[in-house]
């Protein structure tokens, strides 16, 4: 193709793109809202976060966007809408990055059309007008020169703080939890200016990684993991050790000056709705400290509360039995024989652990897995949007983030099928190696795949990262079936195996997060918001009906100034800009009415 | 301007020096020095980074370049020269950076046409072919995916690095000075795989930055002062506080891995020339270890040896006698009456500190000083290629500290008049204050300003940051003159004037670099590398010969293997980059020959 004909090709993209955001602006200033429906085809999807819904929703087809426009166009006044960049178009599919305002602040968003009429359209709230972080040519000062007595230096100032909230003035919100998630919402909050205090259960930030595995690296690579503000160094590794990415969120929390609260626990929290604040009853390293929030986050972490299957012989059993969560590793295991009971992720990661360390180990499958060469994810999930390729086409993280969420989940499995099917093609000969070892492999209900999976139900599923070689060649020794009951010395499955055990890993998971809330709130507050993660898909733990978005994530839930973060470091990146916009707003006191706040159909 | 002219000026400007690099690359391809002077104007220069020379050389005008040429050419075998971007036409002027390579490597410059010949151009080596950082889609994989039993963590590795490095094998590098100099090219080291030690002697990384004056912000903008690979986040105030580049300098040494050994001092260090090895007995946290490194930089700070006047009366004095360095602050001076002789940097920050403790401060002002206010010094002097404006014109810091050292030194100060003749008008009244109050005012001898007083003597000056308004309020009080002798409770001025006082402050700065040579190595040695700083500009304190660059700051000395290192931040960013390839193309075993290693001229 010559250079021109690529010039006329996006020339032809751009006034497509352009034509249809100025129908779009024209329709919108009207109020017409079925001139706006003319915009789109039958097949459409709207997923808005905080511009329009100051909630993260999806409205799926012309009468969702309807009822979505019904309920917010008015107050929310968008207009200036503009292509931002080169439109692209590809099979029919012209698509672009826009920007558009509304009556609180500035947005970004993404187009598709299919043809003259919109597939897909994502609109997404970037900062409130009159709150802006003050950075570039806004950024603070640091000091106004001049010589002036008493004045207040920077440390003083930061230590000063640090003295206060808490104990003489109350923070706004409070995040349980100083993993990624917890450290990136605090990051973002730190430069909208709402006083947070971040609580975390270890000595020092990024212990949660520390603790782990000693080989753990990350599964997801580097170009999909960066924290907000701070991208690192461009000579990182692609799959960085855990004690790596430990000591950069050590050095990021106080490269971002949090309040961050190490060894410090929730004992209880309670919401007083009368006053609507928080209480909340802290340990900080052996003292009680009372925290009255506006709003609490639980950033916990998806893996919340550990499901234990009761099996008879529990108490018989004279080895050692603990969950996944609270396995310290391989290291007192040499010669032990060790029955993992579980396939996913945990399971593996344990399993190889302990055979590094010359454990005889079996693990015990009890459905089918998802297994996904790391490799491969990363070449064939991934690399479009997060990869030095992307990159260099101009795909920066922030863009490829918002690439990634312009895709509704309804139609996400349709859209990530064909990446598991040609990665089954190329890794043929693995996946024949782990099906002669016996293991029940799957690529999803629908075979959509991993990322749809970790959607559903953040389980399911293992990226590899040796451990299936281990199986292959039996070195981790593979069984297929149910557990029976435990003797003094043995797992005994259903159909009579018998498996002699030291010790007994039950890598089976994890209740939803809202479990900490039981834990830490009530149980009536738990049901109350109900499940945690998954969104109606009628598949196997994530039961229906669709719900079109994660459950509870990031977004308002059925229990005012409660919230939910975490996720991935993608995730934790990604949506912590939301979640902290959401709550700035409420401080600030603007007007945050919450189109289609979900109902709860499940409570865990 | 009609976009149409733009593009077809722009045009213009690029096939001009598309047509002067084709043919400077066809005259130095056959050798034909003729050739290549022809393609340079009678008022040229040609300034020489580690590429041509492995030195920091400017050769002025045809000669020198004959002379260097001859010299270097047939080794170097310079090719592909290329424009990098669009060239831009001013005045008759017209400029592009440029890429290169040669025999050793990629390189990259700048160069300005004068007509159609040259005026100025810029080589510098950016990286040894073979040797690159692996940045990038080079960068290193981190973890190749497996299980193997006894494979050694990231964590495992540093650690015995850390154990072994200094004890069980030897450094290749040694830093003396853990600032941000050596903070800076222990970074650019490590990325080169070349093993090193910096050795600090405060218990912290940034703790240099932490033990000043507690009011102390950087007098530099943010733009112009960020460290290797890191830069600040987009937030970052405009003027840190010291405390906040403490702490970031502390976090950068920790993510940046070095091997920094605190709390350690060089007790005495020794050259062997048989064996081309250094001997350095290092006090480690109260510890004896030799290390054996081959190559030892000196990063101890421009400010070395402190210069302390000899004054009769100094053994009667009853009261305290420091030199700046080490003054501990204002903290115990409230109500004391100081005298402070000098009028430079140190004697304001001091002053002025002393003033908001409320002392009773008095400044000795010996001979003019040059003042620029802080905030004239970013806009006029630095804005055009650090600030948010230049990085929106698409001058990064890459590129801006190109242009900057683009200018050789001999035409700086012609470069920089203009500046400050618009500075005296802008500031005119502040500068009229100050004279109001008897301060003796210059802008340096040839009034070329700051940043070339900075050059020539590294003192002489004050940027500005409130201390000269208390002078002007006589807030400080300010007397001229010289000391003639010291009474029990006064400071004696030549004209007689009596200044009684508790303290007594010598900021009357330091001697060379090569002090440091002197304490920890020999005299001889010392007096062999000669004066450190300065250029031969034969103004106060830097004497002639002219020498066209800082003398044995980053580049070869008289002794083989040792090497000074420093400046501010920007100098400490910027020129680690050619020391690093220096030190790393000597640990490889390339051919280094230097051309125009400079010889010593004074020896303090």
């Amino acid at each position: 193709m010559s250079s021109d004909t690529v010039t006329s090709t996006t020339q032809t993209a751009n006034d497509r793109i352009d034509g249809w955001l100025a129908r779009l602006d024209a329709a919108l200033s009207a109020g017409d809202v079925d001139a706006v429906l003319e915009l789109f085809g039958p097949d459409c999807y709207w997923r808005d976060f905080v511009s329009f819904t100051w909630n993260l929703h999806t409205a799926e087809g012309p009468e969702q966007i309807r009822e979505m426009l019904d309920d917010t166009l008015e107050r929310t006044a968008p207009r200036a809408w503009q292509r931002e960049g080169d439109a692209d178009e590809t099979d029919g599919i012209t698509e672009s990055f826009l920007t558009f305002e509304t009556a609180a602040g500035r947005g970004r968003g993404h187009l598709r059309l299919n043809g003259d009429t919109a597939w897909t359209l994502l609109t997404t709230l970037q900062e409130l007008a009159g709150f802006e972080e003050r950075t570039g040519a806004d950024r603070d000062r640091g000091v106004h020169h001049g010589v002036v007595r008493g004045r207040e230096t920077w440390k003083q100032g930061l230590e000063r703080e640090r003295a206060e909230l808490g104990y003489e003035r109350d923070p706004y919100v409070v995040i349980i939890g100083g993993g990624q998630g917890g450290i990136a919402l605090a990051a973002r909050l730190r430069r909208l200016d709402v006083p947070t205090i971040v609580l975390e259960k270890n000595p020092n930030p990024g212990d949660s990684w520390r603790n782990r595995y000693e080989s753990l690296h990350l599964h997801d690579p580097v170009w999909y993991d960066h924290l907000p503000y701070l991208p690192f160094p461009d000579d990182w590794p692609v799959f960085a050790s855990k004690d790596k990415i430990g000591d950069w969120l050590e050095s990021y929390t106080k490269i971002m000056e949090l309040n961050y609260w190490t060894s410090s626990t929730v004992r209880t929290a309670g919401y007083d709705e009368a006053s609507q604040q928080w209480t909340v009853e802290v340990d900080r390293d052996g003292a009680s400290v009372t925290l009255n929030p506006t709003q609490l986050v639980f950033a916990t972490g998806m893996s919340a509360v550990a499901n234990i299957p009761e099996v008879p012989g529990q108490d018989v059993f004279r080895g050692e039995q603990q969950h996944s969560s609270q396995h310290p590793g391989p290291h007192a295991y040499k010669g032990k024989k060790v029955v993992v009971i579980g396939s996913n992720n945990s399971a593996h990661d344990i399993c190889a652990a302990l055979w590094e360390h010359e454990a005889d180990v079996t693990m015990v499958q009890r459905s089918s897995t998802h297994i996904a060469r790391s490799d491969s994810l990363m070449d064939l999930a991934l690399g479009g949007l997060y990869s030095e390729e992307a990159l260099a086409a101009g795909v920066t993280t922030d863009k490829a983030d918002l690439i990634f969420a312009s895709l509704p989940y309804r139609i996400l499995p349709e859209v990530q099928k064909p990446v598991y099917e040609e990665m089954a093609k190329r890794d043929a000969e693995f996946y024949d190696g782990l099906e002669a070892a016996g293991f029940q492999l799957d690529f999803g209900e629908d075979d959509s795949g991993l990322f749809v999976k970790y959607l559903r139900r953040g389980s399911g599923y293992y990226i590899d990262v040796g451990a299936s070689q281990l199986i292959i060649d039996g070195e981790v020794k593979l069984v297929g079936g149910q557990i029976d009951h435990l003797t003094e010395d043995a797992v005994v499955l259903a159909d009579g195996t018998e498996l002699p055990a030291d010790l007994v890993v039950y890598a089976t998971g994890y209740s939803s997060m809202n479990g900490w809330v039981a834990q830490m709130v009530s149980q009536e507050m738990a049901d109350k918001v109900g499940k945690v993660w998954g969104m109606g898909s009628d598949t196997t733990k994530d039961p229906g009906p669709w719900e079109g978005e994660l459950r509870n994530m990031w977004k308002p839930t059925q229990q005012d100034n409660l919230w939910f973060h975490g996720g991935n470091l993608h995730q934790s990146r990604h949506y912590s800009q939301f979640l902290a916009l959401q709550l700035k707003a409420r401080m600030e006191g603007l007007d945050t009415p919450v189109h289609a706040l979900a109902e709860v159909h499940h409570t865990s």
